[in-house]
């Protein structure tokens, strides 16, 4: 198969509460770009993030705004900022997801849970999934052949009706898997 | 198994000719500390390495000298420097490496060839190597498990008596796997 394979970069996604602390009273978050799942969107708007140790400048905000507010780092910002933001996947129970951070442009944020490292996952609409033989939650094998082969296990499938089809990775997998727009994957199990 | 992984950043190999070039005339480049293979080191010396895009300052030299200069940067910097540089193994045949960098301290260097992104590789001793029915140029699979579970494929056997057995990636193929200092890496064929 020859399918959409997203790659993220950090970024983060903010509640209105924490949207208003960090751009003032009454902000809202304007659109960029569309990003691959419907609905979804790159904001203008971008924050930095503090850790005990270092500071990442530059993250884009997700929009839209979310009951919760999510920050999505790479796992060697980790090492920059001097947390221990766990894996976890995008949207789910954050109870366990470390947070230490603090965040700003205008206000301040303090971070107290919600920091991770997102899970690779795999989107698609219910439809989709069962054609595959899939379902909500399953957990497959996607593998990246190529020079810098990969099979990526713990992929979590994230099936539902107003999702588009994509594999989601971040940057780091993305490299590590040498992907280019041509790349091709495919479900081994 | 829980054998040593060794990670490498993007790092420098320099012929005797480009130490001169870059520090000055018989300059000896110096040793910061040891590395995982024995008779190899981390200098104190570093340069910067510059594409037709941007720059990256502060890449380690590492020694003794080689009789080709090789500078192994990570996937991510191509997109740094907007070079495109290949996945090749590390002393391997460097014809087809593109080079197309300036680097600098002192002097400078222009890169003709041997720009490359590093293949994975499982270093080890000859006897090591015929232990686990292995020999030099193989290629294998590694599996990491864990909640970044990957499969390397494509990993290259270098077996040579002086060789001290690690596996070795980079900093890009460690965060995907999410390997921490005790994780269990086991050849699946």
């Amino acid at each position: 198969m020859r399918l959409p394979i997203w790659i993220s970069n950090r970024h983060i996604h903010l509640s209105q509460i924490d949207v208003e602390k960090l751009f003032g009273k009454g902000y809202q978050l304007t659109k960029l770009r569309d990003i691959s799942q419907p609905g979804q969107f790159a904001c203008n708007e971008t924050v930095s993030i503090s850790g005990p140790n270092g500071k990442i400048q530059n993250v884009r905000v997700v929009g839209p705004t979310r009951k919760e507010s999510q920050w999505e780092i790479l796992m060697w910002d980790n090492f920059t900022l001097w947390t221990k933001a766990p894996v976890k996947i995008s949207g789910g129970d954050m109870n366990e997801a470390e947070g230490v951070t603090v965040v700003w442009p205008v206000g301040e944020v303090y971070v107290t849970h919600g920091l991770i490292v997102a899970q690779r996952h795999l989107h698609c609409t219910t439809k989709e999934a069962t054609d595959m033989w899939l379902k909500n939650w399953d957990i497959i094998k996607i593998k990246i052949p190529g020079q810098r082969w990969l099979v990526f296990e713990n992929v979590a499938v994230r099936a539902r009706d107003d999702y588009a089809l994509d594999f989601h990775i971040d940057i780091e997998e993305a490299n590590a898997a040498w992907i280019v727009p041509w790349s091709r994957w495919e479900i081994v199990e």
